[in-house]
């Protein structure tokens, strides 16, 4: 039996995210049945986070157990095959140890939220993005965004069915970037709640509209109430971009 | 009468093309049906160049003649408004001069080609670029690239559909640009022949792939002969990126 690390890119919008599910598709059911058809084998896969329904992956890290003696290029190859037509791809696969999981793991999250700031409706971007019509003020996103920073009790920012025994977490990094016409919101953290990001970006695009004043981050993330919430930012702009892990050298 | 600059983005994927056909939609259908809705009025649309099926734009200029009396704003926002659900959105409108013409007052054009340069089926950029799965050879790409850059009879990347008056072409820049995975392909003339940028693109691939030595790029563009193409690319790698006009000051 051989413990594989996986690297999957996906398009999150056919998915109800990426916990197997009865009533729709999800990247895991995806991945497993693929995993099947290729081994034989009862194949169950771990995820490094869980994501919602509509959120896109750039590079989550899972871990599947396998017994077929295989290479990592004919494993990523034979997967990639069999997840067609999904929009799921196998980046790359390479062995671990045995006791190497992918979500304990793991020692870092990373996403990636893209907001298209202009009037025009998405077309090459549709369905990637969060698009916002009214001019966003880069600046007071950036001092609403340093107020998160750090360790906080995230109550306000954490949907009603987040499972994690505590509401208190470390955000290492979340940084406000111009890049064209988008505002690019990256985040990274040990672990986040669900919803965590989009819970500040949403209220982060109500800081650049206006209508919020900086400071008032502050005060909904004190509030610890989700009642104090502004806005949950939608599931199409965030990718999980990166999965952080002790390197095998260390 | 307002003869209006209209600058278009569109995923090039549902439609037949630019030009309006009976046998599906297209792009110069889905904007004069929008803007005949919005002014009640028979648009005609012009637009700077006309593209094939699946071809995508980042900015096309198109003009149109309408009667009713309307801002730039309220006419974007309208066509845009009109235009959902397709994927083609007004980034722009401005009114123009009477004789102004989007395709007869061109002077350049510039389209980029992107080329996804990976072994991993595409997800997020399903039918965004050209999937390339055996590693390119940038130089080789760009050594044969300067083959084509000039004054030059393009008869063997010209379509036997092409209705241009003559194979002769000048082409101004032929860029081979390396963005993280992908590779960009910058091409810029005062105009085209019909798929002469896929026929060149296709042709840099196999280059990049070793099928080609970068001097059979200028063997093929001497035999002056369709047969002598090595390749054609895909269609859904083309974006038209921009059209130039004479700046109103000059």
């Amino acid at each position: 039996m051989t413990r594989w690390k996986l690297i999957l890119e996906w398009d999150g919008a056919p998915f109800m995210g990426w916990q197997r599910q009865d009533h729709g598709p999800s990247v895991q059911g995806a991945l497993e049945d693929a995993a099947r058809k290729l081994t034989g084998e009862q194949v169950t896969a771990h995820a490094s986070g869980r994501t919602d329904a509509g959120v896109h992956a750039l590079a989550m890290a899972v871990h599947v157990d396998i017994a077929k003696p295989l290479t990592g290029h004919r494993l990523a190859e034979g997967l990639n095959a069999l997840l067609r037509p999904h929009p799921v791809a196998v980046l790359s696969a390479e062995p671990v140890a045995d006791d190497w999981h992918a979500r304990f793991s793991c020692l870092g999250r990373r996403y990636l939220y893209r907001i298209a700031n202009r009037r025009a409706p998405l077309t090459l971007d549709r369905g990637r993005a969060w698009r916002v019509a009214k001019p966003l003020n880069l600046e007071a996103m950036r001092e609403a965004a340093a107020h998160l920073v750090g360790h906080h009790d995230f109550t306000t920012f954490r949907s009603v069915h987040c499972q994690s025994d505590s509401p208190v977490k470390t955000l290492d990094r979340l940084d406000v970037e111009a890049v064209g016409e988008e505002i690019h919101v990256h985040a990274a953290a040990r672990s986040f709640l669900h919803h965590q990001v989009r819970s500040m970006v949403g209220c982060l695009g109500l800081v650049g509209m206006g209508q919020w004043a900086p400071d008032r981050m502050r005060e909904a993330l004190e509030a610890k109430d989700r009642g104090a919430l502004g806005l949950n930012a939608p599931a199409e702009g965030l990718y999980f971009a990166e999965a952080l892990y002790e390197s095998p050298d260390a």
